[in-house]
C-alpha cells in the first residue's frame, strides 16, 4: 500500500499538485495542479467526454455557470436542512464544531461542583483519551466523575467548557450551518443581491431541460454531461486532494421514463466502473457499496457508491444516484415553468426519473496516482541495487507521452534531435529533456510515467537515421527507423 | 453586419447559449453554453492549449484554484484602489450608480429654490435627452436651469435627486467600490475567513512561480499558461456574453530578462494575432490597438489590444501587457519568499520581467460567431428563392464535425446507417439525425457549421456500398466508397 506522504512528496517535486498560496502559507484545502497536474486533468476529463457524451448518440454537453439564481438553491433544497451540517458554535472565540464530533467529560471541582470539559473527538474512546491527556497536561489534577455523553445528549443547563479556548458555557445549541459558499453579485451587497457558488453542478442541468429539449429535440431516454467547478464549505476536509472545499465535478444526469429507472441505474453503475477499469485502475482496488437508508441524501431513491481502496479506507469516487422525479418537479413548481416531456407512446405528459452517475475529477486523479505508484528494485548500470520509482499510467492518462532525449549534449546531435521534437510535437505531448545522464533521464521520466522514451545517439546521425524507443514498463528498447516513428509510436499508444 | 439580436437568436434556438437560471427569470449577466456552445469552447481551449503549450516547448500548463488566500490580493494591489470603480450610493433605495456615468441637470422651484435631477447617462447630450424626457413625462413641466454637471464636479451642499427613487439628498459623495467577488471560507464567518473569487487566473501563475521552476528547472525566456474561470462584478455589462460577471480566462505569463520584455510583448502580439486568423476569424474584422497611458493597468508598463469588429465597434478580444517585474517583486516583498531567478550568465539572482497575453473565451467564441454567421439567398429544391443561414466555421472550431444522415427513416437504410454512425463517432464528433426531408436537414447542419454531412441512400445499400460527402460551403456532394470513408473525412478536416 503506498503511502499518502510518498504521493504528496512525489506530487509537489515533480509537479503534479501543490498546495493553494503556498508562499502565503497555504489557504486550507484548496490545491494547484502543476505542470504535470494540468495534463493529467485534461486527459481524464477528455476520456470521459468522449467515453459518455461523444462516443454515443444519447448525451449532450452542457457548460452552465457557477453563478446561478438563489431560487434555485430555495427549489432544489440546498437552502434547507438537507444541505447543512449540526454545528455548535463557541461565543467567545467563534470557532465552530461539528456536532457529532463534540463530545463532555464530566469532573467535580473542590467545591463538588459538576463541571462538563469539551473534547472534539469521533468516538466515546477517543474522547476518553483525549481526556486524559488533558488531565495528566493539567497541574490541577482532574478527576473524572461521567461521561464522555456527545454534546446532543446533554442537558443544555450544564456548563461545558470550549475545546478550543476553554472559556465556560459559551457553546451555542446544536443549529444547522449551510454548506453552501454564499457570494453577493451587482453593486447593492444585501439580502436581494445574495447568492451562492454551486455546490453541486446537476442543478445546471435541471434548470437547462427544457432549453436542452427544445433545441436538441431530444427523444427518452438522453442525459446531458457537465463538467465543471464546484464549492462546498467543508467543515471537515483532508486526505490531501479527496475531500476540498473547491473541487470539479464530473456528472450526467438521464432522463429515463418512470418504472425504467431502477434498469438504468443497474446500467450505469456497470459502464462506470468500465470507465475507471478503462483508465487502468486495477479491478482488486474497485468495488461498489450500496447506500444504507440512512445515508440516503433527500433526493435519492437509491444510491451506488463506486469506491476505491485508499491507504485510509475505502472512498467514493463516483456517485450513482436515482434522484426519481424529485429536481424537475421541485423546480416545476417553484417556477412556475413546465419541465415535463411529452411521451408519444402513451400521449401523456410525464416528468422523467433521473439517473446521476456523479464523479470528482481530483478523486479520479488521486485513485490513479495512489494505483500506479510502483517501488520496484533494479540494478543500475553500474551493478549497484537501485530502486526504481514508476508511474504505471495508462498512456491515455500519463502527462507526457513521449520524451525525445538526445544520448548527450555534443552538438552533433542537437539539429537532429530539434527536427524529431518538432515533428513529434505536431502529434503527441512530448519532452524535450538533454540534461544529466541518459539514465537518469529515463528515471525521471519513469517517475512520471512517460509510457515512451525517444533517444537519439551518434549512430542516428552518423549511420542509419533511425533511433530507440524504450518501453516504460518493461525497459525494452528497439531501434526504428526514423521515417517510421510516428507510426511506431502511434501503435505503442493504443486510445 | 449580423445583428446581436440575430446571434443571440440562433444561439438559443440551436443550442448554443442560453441564459443562466432562465426558468427563475435568470440571474444578471451569466449565461448557460447548450450542447453546441460547449462543444466550441471545448474547441477553442483545445485549439489554444494544442498551439501555445503542446507545440511548443517553452510553455508548461497550470491549474490553480478559483479560492486563493486574500493575502495574494493585497499584494497584488486589487484590494486597494486599482481595482475599483467610484460609485455613488443612495442612501434611501440602496441602489449603486457608476459616478462617472451620473449627472444632474438643476431646475428652479416655484418658491424659487435651485433642486437637481439626478440622470444616469454617459454623456452630457444624453444626460440632456434624458432630462428632457423626464420633464416631459412630469405634469408639473420642469424648467431647467442649469446644467448637465458631472456628479464628481458638483459643490456636496447642492439637494440632488436620486435616478433611481427620486428621494433627494440621498446620495453619497463618490466613493470607491471593489471589483472582486468576495466569499466566506470555513466554519467561521468573519473577516478572518473572508476571501475572494479570483478577479484573474494571472496571479495564480505567480504565486507558483517558484514550484513550477522547481520542479520542472526551466531556463528563462519560459512561460506558464493557464485556463480558468474568473470573476468580476462589474457595474455596467451587456453585450450579451462580451462582458459578464463570470468569464473564463486562457492567460499566459511569459516570464523574460528585463530588457528583452519590449521584443517579447511584439512577438507575443503577433503570435497571439496568428492564432486568432488561425481559428479562421476574417483578418478585416481585426486590429491591433495600442493603450493610451491614461488606459493602463496599475502593473503596466505598455499594453497592446487584438480587437474585434463587433456590431457596436471595436472590442477587446485579447491583450498583451508588459506587467514588468511588478508581481513577482510584490509577492516577495510580501510573502517574505525569494522569488527571484539564478541568471547563469551574469551569476546574479534576477526578478524576470512578465509578458501577458490574456485572451478571453467567451470573447472569442462570440467574435467567431460573429465572423462566421451568413445569410446566402439560394434555390430550393422546388425551384424557389431561398435564404440559406450557414455558420462558416473553421472545422477546428465547429461543434459537430461530420452529420450522417440516412436518406430517409425507411428501415433498410438503418443497419447501414448505424453501421457507419458507430464507425465514425470513433473517431470524430458525430451528429445522427433521421427526422424530416434531407433538404431541411442538410441546413439545419449549416446553420451549425457542420463541415461534412455523409448520406446513406437506397444505393449505398443496394448497389455500391457507397455514400455522399456534402460540403457546407460549396454544397458539393461526392461519392466515396464507405471503406475510403474516415481517411476521405480525415482529408477534409485538416486540423
Amino acid at each position: 500500500m503506498n503511502e499518502l506522504s510518498t504521493i504528496v512528496s512525489l506530487a509537489k517535486r515533480r509537479g503534479f499538485i501543490f498546495q493553494s498560496s503556498e508562499i502565503y502559507g497555504g489557504l486550507a484545502s484548496t490545491y494547484d495542479y502543476g505542470p504535470l497536474g494540468v495534463e493529467m486533468r485534461r486527459n481524464i476529463k477528455d476520456s470521459w467526454w468522449k467515453a459518455f457524451v461523444h462516443g454515443r448518440q444519447d448525451i449532450v454537453g452542457l457548460d452552465s455557470a457557477i453563478l446561478m439564481s438563489p431560487q434555485v438553491w430555495d427549489a432544489s433544497g440546498h437552502t434547507s436542512a438537507g444541505f447543512a451540517d449540526l454545528l455548535v458554535d463557541c461565543r467567545s472565540c467563534r470557532q465552530r464544531f461539528r456536532a457529532d464530533h463534540l463530545w463532555c467529560v464530566f469532573v467535580r471541582t473542590a467545591e463538588g461542583k459538576k463541571r462538563g470539559i469539551g473534547l472534539i473527538a469521533t468516538s466515546a474512546e477517543e474522547a476518553l483519551n483525549s481526556f486524559h491527556v488533558t488531565a495528566k497536561n493539567n497541574s490541577k489534577g482532574l478527576e473524572m466523575d461521567s461521561g464522555p455523553v456527545i454534546i446532543s445528549d446533554i442537558d443544555d443547563e450544564t456548563k461545558i467548557s470550549c475545546p478550543a479556548c476553554d472559556a465556560t458555557a459559551t457553546l451555542t445549541k446544536p443549529r444547522m450551518f449551510n454548506l453552501m459558499l454564499k457570494t453577493f453579485l451587482g453593486p447593492v451587497e444585501d439580502e436581494a443581491s445574495q447568492t451562492y457558488l454551486r455546490p453541486e453542478t446537476a442543478q445546471g442541468i435541471f434548470v437547462n431541460f427544457q432549453n436542452v429539449l427544445n433545441s436538441t429535440r431530444r427523444k427518452l431516454p438522453f442525459g446531458i454531461a457537465q463538467i465543471g467547478k464546484a464549492f462546498r464549505n467543508e467543515i471537515t476536509v483532508g486526505n490531501f486532494i479527496f475531500r476540498t472545499r473547491e473541487f470539479e465535478q464530473m456528472e450526467i444526469e438521464y432522463f429515463v421514463k418512470p418504472g425504467s429507472d431502477e434498469e438504468w441505474q443497474e446500467r450505469w453503475t456497470q459502464d462506470c466502473l468500465n470507465w475507471f477499469l478503462s483508465l487502468g485502475i486495477s479491478k482488486d482496488n474497485l468495488h461498489i457499496r450500496q447506500h444504507d437508508k440512512s445515508e440516503l441524501a433527500h433526493y435519492a431513491k437509491a444510491t451506488y457508491d463506486i469506491e476505491y481502496k485508499f491507504p485510509w479506507g475505502w472512498g467514493e469516487i463516483q456517485g450513482i444516484s436515482n434522484r426519481t422525479d424529485y429536481d424537475l418537479k421541485a423546480h416545476s413548481w417553484a417556477s412556475g415553468n413546465d419541465l415535463t416531456y411529452f411521451d408519444e407512446e402513451t400521449k401523456k405528459q410525464i416528468t422523467p426519473f433521473v439517473i446521476e452517475p456523479s464523479s470528482g475529477i481530483d478523486r479520479t486523479l488521486l485513485a490513479i496516482l495512489f494505483d500506479a505508484y510502483r517501488e520496484e528494485e533494479s540494478i543500475s548500470a553500474d551493478g549497484k541495487k537501485d530502486k526504481r520509482v514508476v508511474l504505471k499510467l495508462d498512456p491515455s492518462i500519463a502527462p507526457v507521452k513521449v520524451a525525445v532525449l538526445p544520448l548527450s549534449r555534443n552538438e552533433k546531435l542537437a539539429p537532429k534531435s530539434m527536427e524529431l521534437l518538432g515533428m513529434l510535437q505536431k502529434r503527441f505531448v512530448v519532452q524535450y529533456d538533454d540534461a544529466q545522464s541518459i539514465g537518469r533521464r529515463y528515471r525521471r521520466q519513469d517517475e512520471i510515467g512517460t509510457p515512451l522514451c525517444v533517444t537519439i545517439d551518434f549512430q542516428t546521425v552518423e549511420e542509419d537515421d533511425a533511433v530507440t524507443i524504450r518501453n516504460r514498463d518493461s525497459m525494452d528498447q528497439v531501434r526504428v527507423p526514423v521515417s517510421n516513428l510516428i507510426s511506431e509510436i502511434s501503435n505503442r499508444l493504443p486510445y
